[in-house]
């Protein structure tokens, strides 16, 4: 018998994270795993990614035609991209003892398809964890955000928030250092971040939760404003942006962390400036482009190399002594304690 | 001397109407007219146009910077499309008697250039007040909103709110009856306004007044939810129509009337839809199409002429028997009281 997490109550407003409670949001199983049929490999989890999408596919009562993937319902195991060790395998693709990148969720130990996992890329010298964050869907995230949504151009200005998030801080450096914007004005929740986001490449780094914040950042936009904004956050920040985007600019809208777990949150009182200035807003999922994920792990990859994309300090590894650990180290997420990728480390 | 009705105080909520008051809006002013100079009109205000974005024209504090029209600042006469008769000209292009088209505002009589004055389309049987509404600035908003913002297609379906206001009607008719799309909702405050949007066009008219109507709307978008929004209203119109616009599908954000008079109502607890969905919002202002005012005015001038535009009903025309009535016809736009396009009649 090995232990998984599953959902026990789909919830509306803030998870309920503490386990055995009547309205727990998540509840611990033990499940027999199955004997291995051909091609399929038994895995030990090593690290879980932490995501702030997560949030929406537990979300209560959602219309099923118009998600991007599957709800998770009460009793299913948790989704979450992971990075694994093959203990057992059936495939001639995939040896013992190799790791892999799965969506293999809060288990233990699992049994998957060998066509649903894949070999980690070759970039020698990082953590594996780095598959899950900088070259993992965040990084792909910042890359088609700024390259086919932004359509960021070098010489622009862009507004970045939640970044010194997983995604927020990789956009920020490729912005700057790859993309060649002009200046890159970051967002974040606290005057640590924001000093490690100049570090990294940011020209400007203003903490939002400062009461200076609002004329900061109409001073950080002077004197053209801002060619495109990538929201990762939603809520009052997009709302503050809206007023310091430049006439036919745009917002790629990536995500609305600050308004997950309430979405009444989401008040955009500037939104006559969407009118009166032209500005176009973009939804986008990452999904749509994993046909082109090839280029975005060379980009990244290649910044890595070459000293453009820093992985260090873009990286929170939170090591679980107990498997039932793995929720509160993802509420983090949605109480901004994490910088960089929060990933949650479960095995050695 | 002769009348005119220029800002007094400059609102941040509900403009106050009634003159005289210490925080009325508006106030009445008694000028000189100044003798003709060359190539110059003295002209008859004989219809005044109101549209819900002079709201925005008039409000407090706005940052210049980024207003599409200079803001009107306390003093400055109120700024209005109208239909004005030449009383006296001084230009070899404008006859004595002629009416003409200007941004005339709320004067009885005034003189301008005469390069600021243009002569009526010729569009025989109509009242020339229709060139303030279906051939004016609201018809050519329908159009390129339709045409160019949407990209209204044959066979598709759009959702348009404040159908039963001068560019809605104008919309809803266009999309059915020269765009053939498949699927026209039409969302309108009143069941007489819906009655009557379903003669013009309408395959479906909701009054969002009503109960019923969150899951009416979502029964209209059966089985293939929305190609298009044509937003004329923003807040919670907009926030319901989110959650039934297409995968890849746009908003047209034309207007905002629900959130003129207090910007707070903008409350988007749908947001997330246009990250799921990758919905794109589209802001535009309808001077940006004016060089191809020509195209618009023929494709809804032939349209009127072979019947399948109605100008009939799409236009209230109050006629004051006193100059400084004016603001009173003006403000009944913010509390949905007319149908069609609201035109002031100052003279006969």
């Amino acid at each position: 018998m090995v232990k998984e997490i599953v959902l026990a109550n789909a919830p509306t407003g803030f998870p309920v994270i503490e386990l055995g409670k009547a309205d727990s949001t998540f509840e611990i199983k033990e499940v027999e795993l199955l004997e291995l049929q051909d091609n399929q490999l038994l895995l030990q989890t090593i690290f879980v990614s932490n995501d702030p999408a997560q949030r929406g596919w537990i979300q209560k009562d959602q219309n099923s035609d118009r998600a991007y993937l599957p709800p998770i319902l009460p009793g299913d195991r948790m989704r979450a991209a992971s990075i694994a060790k093959v203990l057992k395998s059936t495939s001639s693709s995939f040896k013992e003892g190799t790791l892999v990148q799965c969506y293999g969720g809060w288990a233990e130990q699992l049994v998957v398809n060998a066509k649903d996992a894949f070999p980690l890329p070759d970039l020698p010298g990082v953590s594996p964890s780095v598959f899950l964050g900088a070259v993992g869907v965040p990084g792909l995230t910042a890359y088609f955000g700024l390259k086919d949504v932004c359509k960021l151009q070098e010489g622009q200005v862009i507004i970045i928030s939640g970044a010194a998030g997983a995604t927020g801080n990789v956009a920020v450096q490729l912005a700057k250092h790859v993309l060649k914007a002009s200046k890159v004005i970051a967002i974040a929740g606290s005057d640590e971040k924001c000093q490690w986001l100049r570090e990294i490449g940011a020209d400007v780094a203003l903490n939002y939760k400062s009461s200076s914040f609002p004329n900061a950042l109409v001073e950080a936009a002077k004197p053209s404003y801002a060619d495109c904004y990538f929201d990762n956050v939603g809520g009052p920040i997009l709302n503050a942006c809206l007023s310091v985007i430049k006439r036919n600019g745009c917002v790629a809208a990536c995500g609305a962390i600050s308004a997950y777990n309430d979405p009444s949150q989401m008040i955009l009182s500037n939104w006559a400036e969407i009118i009166i200035n032209r500005i176009t807003v973009k939804g986008f999922i990452v999904m749509d482009y994993y046909h082109r994920r090839a280029e975005a792990v060379e980009v990244i990859s290649s910044a890595i190399k070459e000293g453009k994309l820093s992985v260090v300090g873009g990286e929170t590894i939170v090591r679980c002594t107990e498997f039932k650990e793995i929720p509160k180290v993802w509420i983090r997420l949605f109480r901004g304690e994490n910088t960089g990728k929060l990933v949650t480390q479960v095995a050695d």
